[in-house]
């Protein structure tokens, strides 16, 4: 009765909503996704509301309703929602049988204290909590391939994540050292929203570091890297631009190593990995490589010491960091290829 | 009582209201100016409120009371606050003996039939209308100098005045012939109030008209150039930039004129006038040459036959198109220099 | 011998040329292009020279040779080359039998002497200028479907002609009156040679308006409107953003006309036409709408007399201005749909 | 014969020259400054080369020669020209009388041999060198007052210089951890020369590292902050907008501090200094607050633990990090208030 080349996307209004429309539109295993949004202003479809999607976003728009949905053929939904719609609404999809990819940071955390102290609001169902992949398709495929729920990683934290993990995993990263973070990313991460710290005239020319050792996505990207607290430094800034995140990581390697071992085990790590670029030692990838694609790309520069190492890490943040990596994980849901309507 | 050189600004908190106050923290021949505002917040000082005027801007900050500016020692006051606000206060303060320089649409018309049609608000006050003079001290410096209140033109405005004026006097635009005003302003001149299309991802690698044959201005460009409303065509658009107007005005010459004519005419209607640039012929300004300035632009090209002639204006939209013509404005009514503070 | 599905691509190293190869590296129907370039460096497949495509842009690399791609099996080639070179290597081409889509100005004027006179430079073969069919195929799809060679139109003609056509087949613009055509171009218009005037400091928070009267595009506006040289008055200017064209183009109406006569007019000229998208009377497009898209988006204002009427055209340069509309036509010469690869 | 109050400028041509010609022509302690460049193409002024300067800089500009220089009345130079040019004529000028403020790297360093590693350049003359003060006011007035010759710092060094030294001085920095320099520049900070990869379109929308760990920069900040190669990690990043500075700077303390110790303790450093403005804790700087002027801001956040602190350091790279600072050490060898001419 679920059909699961028929998706229902639920929250189209903000950037990362409109991103998904975007790739789930040209998807060419789907049948045209219906979207749901809490206010469609009588907007029958979704070329009404964003006319940016005239003459190829026929796909039809619905008022939010979770009985709608589940009444409906839908397979799986795509939950662009804040927080709290999430929590909510993703128990019953799941119990209505549908598969739930969900962008917001409510199933990210085996425990409902991180949740809840990190984000201020009431812990989820415990039971999904539990049940929820996390979803780096490059680290948990497997997982996601089987998971009815897949909770879509921070983008902060996928950047992250990825440019750490192939050290923390073999261990070369020295003991009681810190790992220094400095992630920056475009106006399109701090939402739709209008604000006036996000007012055209606020940002243009403007760069700003802001949520110092308070920013939500530590509590991933300290779960995923297995560093410890007490070693993480994550900072967070504003770029003026609209799309991306580069970050810059300094870690201090246990042993000396070449660049080509570094790079080496980069290019092991993510073997096969379509969508993580490892960048030549002595280069470096730059954010318009990777802006409105599906990339992570990865970089390093080593000091003569073999020693202190420095990883640039970028993706868009619509992209890798939001839409297009949920989009990836469905695709490994489905069981098909992991970059189809990727590229 | 009133001290000429003690001024009083109402209204900080926008945009413009702060270009007035970096230009009037330094203006040489002031003692410090009052800072009126409807919301202090708790705040004592400017510097408080906006952390950029740190070790500069230490001037006192009050909440916005009529009483308080009237009972102060201010010769003069600067109102940049909304059209309706000014309507309101500006009579007061006149009626105590202070000298006003509104940068509101208020005072902009003679006719009180203009502004309500145009402005969609009650009009103010029928006696100050006919009293106002129209701040563009380049045409109407002797009436600003006696004035007791000076209606500082729109930014808009002000840019195709000063191109259109020394022509229309001159009598050599063609009779029947459209005056095309294509305009073109930094964000900074939609305000500051957080709105979802000037969200900077809206605003950025972004362009659009807008308020196409409905702006507010259309009503000020008729009355100081002279031409009728079936000549004028007025467009305004939203560049992905902070600060600056540049207008590209066509025009029809009733004659053939030379390039050597077209220069020369605006060079003497200018003459002696520092803020008004006018561009040798065959070079034209750009918006970074007037950015942070108090400086207007002009420059043209002529076509082959003399008669088709395009004029670039260019102005800072903060500057000579808002707070920086209003201190020219009050430098004129102090019986000073108009460029002091200005360069 | 030639296979029609097999393309040769020329000059990939402009921002064209970057776009050319992003659109047809998808594009479903073709074999993997093989790129030509001047300078290969030493590189073998384009994401050698090019980083950003690695992971999908694995073509081959070749330096430039005509008797390498005559010798190919290579059906169509595409040329974002120079105009002196496009004119001096596509005779070449098209007489092995290739079919050639050219995106220099070389081949778009019928008359030799219109060329010369506009470019400064020698004229391309004469016979080939009058078999070159113009590549706007909302206008000339049934030529360029037979064509050997198509030329490929300037990007602000392009803009221009899809705004204005309707209008002048129909006769509805007054005789003897100006028609302005004021359009703001992204730097990616402007080449990608190291210039001063194109370093980012100059262009960032500035704009400003060039070649007035002497733009290059303006015999081939003049041509496919209809419009004379004493009516047309055509100005360009430069945006601080790297993609897209917005034109604003003001019209006298020979007769009154309502707001949906002309909605309609638009309609039903560009009806089945997915490429233009018409905006309701009432509404405008913006840049955003289009960048990164193929769509020219072509909305209008009209004003109370019903005679001035302002329309705003606008499309990505890269898109619809240039790579997109040369694969648009090459959909049109392989007889499949047109929008292939263009959504 | 000398006049103090009479100066040289050398190379206008770049940003920073250009920067210190708007800050000297406003300056009420100077006669007008003479502008000697390279090649003036037949100007005679600055507003000539400069139409910009239209209406405030008709100060002369004549052909670089340095007997030009020694044989007017000027009492100081500014060299704001390529590290070779300085290199060759300060001496010159200093030997003739004058006293020099140069804005190369050449008389940076007391040892020839980490200049000429660091520039590969052949260093200038070794007597210099050692009689050079290091142009950062707030820590070596007393030295720059007495000077005759004044290296002026790099604008990174500067930002991350005066972020550490209040901690470093103390000795409150952990040994054998690593001081993590994380910063960022706006695009004039690359000079004005057309390069590929500053063509607006390569800057725009873009964000890249560079330089990591061989930042000339490098040693000036070793130097002057007392950190040894082991503990410094600099990197650097090139921002999509023109002016400003910002460094996030990484600390691990030797013992656990509170908030109020450290803004103390940079209080304290810095009483007195104007142009350095630190934040209160809880608070940070922006890059919009110290834009156009000759402030450095610096704020910062401290962890639960009291040992990890994260520092912002922000400036205009033409202001404090170049022009501005020039000429506040100019005021200081003048004997007068070293915020004259920059607020």
């Amino acid at each position: 009765m679920r059909d699961s080349r028929s998706v229902a996307v639920v929250g189209v209004t903000g950037y990362t909503g409109l991103e998904l429309a975007r790739i789930l539109l040209r998807h060419p295993e789907l049948s045209p996704p219906v979207f749901y949004v809490r206010e469609t202003n009588g907007a029958k479809c979704l070329a009404e509301l964003f006319p940016q999607f005239r003459g190829w976003g026929e796909a039809p728009l619905r008022p939010l309703s979770v009985d709608a949905i589940t009444s409906s053929r839908a397979g799986t939904a795509f939950l662009a929602t804040p927080h709290e719609v999430s929590a909510e609404i993703a128990p019953a999809l799941l119990d209505a049988g549908l598969r739930v990819v969900d962008l917001s940071g409510s199933f990210r955390f085996r425990s409902a204290q991180t949740f809840t102290s990190w984000y201020k609001l009431p812990a989820p169902h415990a039971d999904w909590l539990g049940e929820a992949a996390y979803g780096v398709p490059e680290i948990y495929s497997n997982e996601i391939a089987k998971a009815r729920l897949v909770a879509n990683p921070g983008c902060y934290a996928t950047s992250v994540i990825l440019a750490l993990r192939p050290l923390t995993e073999e261990g070369w990263i020295a003991a009681n050292t810190s790992v220094v973070c400095d992630c920056k990313s475009g106006a399109t991460g701090a939402g739709k929203d209008p604000r006036r710290d996000l007012h055209f005239v606020e940002v243009d020319e403007n760069f700003k570091a802001y949520n110092l050792f308070t920013h939500r996505h530590t509590p991933e990207i300290l779960e995923h890297t297995g560093l410890n607290e007490d070693q993480l430094v994550f900072s967070t800034h504003l770029l003026p631009l609209a799309r991306g995140i580069l970050s810059t990581i300094y870690v201090t390697l246990d042993q000396p190593q070449s660049a080509q071992d570094i790079e080496a085990l980069y290019r092991k790590y993510y073997a096969g990995r379509k969508m993580v670029r490892i960048w030549p030692a002595g280069t470096l990838p730059e954010l318009q490589h990777v802006a409105h694609t599906n990339f992570c790309d990865i970089g390093f520069a080593l000091d003569k010491s073999g020693r202190r190492l420095i990883i640039v890490s970028c993706l868009d943040n619509l992209g890798k960091g939001a839409a297009g990596q949920a989009v990836q994980n469905f695709n490994h849901m489905l069981g098909i290829e992991e970059h189809i309507s990727l590229q």
